[in-house]
């Protein structure tokens, strides 16, 4: 035999549940996706194919339904957190548990101004989402975050005075377009206890930062949109951001006797820039 | 030869310009993809590579920017129309232009409950939507319509009664949860005028409806939302709808020994019923 | 009421259906994509909510799977034309049956040399497809195809003397990549009957002419392929294509002091050209 | 100020070269996405928006098209490591530099038997890939790699006796349909040189493993595949794999009176199990 297994997990993902909770006429929907990752004594089966300890994945995929059924949860993370304690407390084969949810954004349909019982739309492309990552015998550690929180602003942002060699050619720019789709994840410490709240006042801090605080890179703003993310919530010890730089490039006018009036612009998807980061509160 | 050319077209697909209006410290915001179609006298150059005729989809692209920088407009409608004007009255090769834009969702980032300058997010996966066909001599056609507008009721949804036969196992249901993606197209008439006003009272309708009206199929409240629209917009003659079925199965809990209630479902994306319709304003 | 029900349909999409055919130890594996959608007497479910004459697409799904299981197909044609004669026999509120397939492109593996009897890897991007017709009382019209066969050439190919104006910014190119993701649709003839070999016959013609003839343009590219494709099966009378320009852009070595040598190029999705046309045989 | 800096990396993704070498009639093409992140001393551009250290993601761009035009290179792999060492070369305040392509897969038209020589079709969906990390001072990481080779085998394949509980409702299955989509990453050690030779070395024991071996389950076919590879190539210390199992689920045709013969399958992509292994070389 040329090898041996020296890493191995396994599970269920894209495991989509539609939850509806009724409290008289008024529901409550949760839309979360999940994927279910164990870790433990599984040797066995990549070795000999002897499945006896493995839970298959399609077991993995009801208990996501049946653990939906039987447990209360107001928010995804405590869901996050039930299902991870589940897998480590019902199987001793399993050394950790890895639960990632992503909630899809619904919002109630407003009729007449107020939003409807039981009707929803979108409320955008963005997920809030949830990993719990439970080792037996240890705490569980629980990170929040969202994917795909779109934002632009038209001005307010700079892009200069960097780096000049022999590759460059992009010009300084005083006064560009910043759109960017947030990726962020925080690191709730054992004060975290009212995820809705904590949600709202993190991408609440993220949203209020970028939009008015001035921009001179990615960088900067990363850096700025979590310092507010950890004033906002002293429930989180840090905050990391995936920032892909989607870029606006200025339409070349020239050509055609025309003059770029920070007006025209080409939208574009790829190449775009990466910018990641993590912020720690001092002292954690 | 064993063939000739009995139909041809060409344009450029995918041209993206995001344009900003400067209003003072006001901006506002046009994010655009646009799609270019022409046909006219082009057979030299499939028949000959006689490419003297063509303008090249480059230039089609090039086009779409200068004239979003020469012209104002207000509606993504208004820009449609003057693209597709600028083809016909450009090129006498031209006979017919047609012109598909679809526009991104945004709205003003909240800040303290004002709606910030210059800085925006997602307002969701929707895009409005307008194709302007403009054949030489004739007037323009100009159909509006959204894409993607997601709903989801969790409730006053029913699907029973339907042919039964050996084929069938789907059970009648009285109680179900509907959702889908709406794709809507509207052909409006020549009063015309007030795109911005249009598209909200046609989309208010749409949500309204799909929200208040008891469902005893997709394709009733399909129907049900045509008629609304039409209610709503006498600018319009008629609408059109393809509503994916995004289908919420209950899942089975009963291996488990507990009791579905209109609580757990599953979320899936495929298969899914497709139901079209257009309703037409009675007289048109 | 405002508005009348002027055009309607409906089915189920996406109905993913793997038939394996076990001729002993060598097994046949088909991979289909359906999309079905039924015209007929449904106003009823659209106006009053009244849904018996309604084959669900639940129903539908199903039939995909059963009619899959008791009848014998080589080919994928045969099977959309089996299924569109099943749904036009089976109900009489069905007017017209729209069946469309797409397959999946699976190749066998080689073992030293020699094709496996079950084991399988993908033989490319592109799906062989099909669209049945069936209205009722009617021959039902078979049109064939293929979408994303993807091919590029280095060279072989120009794009030069297009039509200048004021828009056009792009130079005459004599020496350019040429790559498109061909969707080509074929309309079979009362002849047609090996659909395997037919396809073989097109596709074949389609990459022979797009490898061996110099390109002026793709609309040039088209025509050839087009009279390649009838030259070389007999068995379909018309061919559409759609065929997406995907630039690859000479990058600009100009600043770093380095010379363009047909070499260095930015691949992009987008914006891309989008060229169409049909050849019809002579006499069609 | 309530954070500081703790991580931070930045670069360009998704950056599309197209490189062809001409030899003279016959032409070699390079389709390559590259994604590079830079490490270093940048926290002044994070915390102060101070950017003159800051080699911009343009810049990093331009430096993908510049190099892949000063450079010879065999294989992706060279190119990887190339870049690699440009920016460990040319920029002292960086410290680290990751550097990830993917290959898309071309095959030559064949044309009366013979590859042409200068045009392509796709391959396939898999991509050939490699990741270079380059610490300043110590060896660079190579890492190559599989992304989406698709296989699917009709039988040969076992999933049976594993955990029984309250959560299993999966019955034990001694032949079913196995398909995934492999992704692989393999260690090279300090002997690797021959790329080309060492990918079709590895793939080649992957693909033959996956027909040949009978499988017990997806884990034990990850174990026996990781074996192969080592087998078959002495220039890899390790392997890893993530394979999704794209489930082919009988379909249940009890209800129409007919019975299950491993024939007819609802393919499905989601959910899925997803199965992760490393395997590595004893003694290493």
């Amino acid at each position: 035999m040329a090898g041996k297994l020296t890493a191995n997990s396994y599970g269920k993902s894209a495991v989509r549940l539609t939850k509806v909770v009724r409290n008289g006429s008024r529901h409550e929907l949760f839309e979360i996706d999940a994927a279910i990752n164990l870790e433990g004594d599984f040797t066995a089966c990549y070795e000999k194919g002897d499945n006896r300890n493995v839970v298959a994945t399609d077991t993995i995929k009801n208990t996501v339904y049946v653990v939906g059924k039987e447990k209360s949860f107001a928010t995804v993370e405590q869901f996050a957190i039930i299902l991870a304690e589940h897998f480590i407390a019902t199987y001793p084969q399993v050394t950790k548990a890895n639960v990632e949810l992503q909630q899809s954004s619904w919002r109630r349909i407003a009729i007449d101004g107020k939003p409807h019982d039981y009707a929803f739309t979108s409320d955008g492309p963005q997920h809030r989402c949830v990993r719990v990552t439970w080792s037996r015998g240890a705490n569980p550690v629980i990170v929040g975050g969202v994917r795909g929180l779109l934002v632009l602003k038209t001005t307010a942002s700079e892009w200069r005075d960097f780096h000049i060699d022999r590759y460059r050619t992009l010009k300084d720019a005083s006064d560009r377009i910043l759109a960017t789709q947030i990726d962020a994840d925080w690191a709730f410490n054992a004060t975290a206890k009212e995820f809705d709240s904590h949600y709202e006042s993190i991408s609440g801090a993220i949203l209020r930062t970028f939009a008015t605080q001035h921009s001179l890179g990615v960088q900067q703003t990363l850096q700025q949109m979590g310092e507010a993310a950890l004033d906002a919530c002293g429930a989180i010890d840090s905050i990391s951001f995936e920032l892909p730089n989607q870029h606006r490039i200025p339409f070349n006018l020239e050509p055609f006797g025309l003059k770029f009036e920070h007006d025209i612009f080409v939208a574009t998807d790829e190449p775009y820039g990466l910018i990641k980061g993590t912020i720690t509160r001092e002292g954690k």
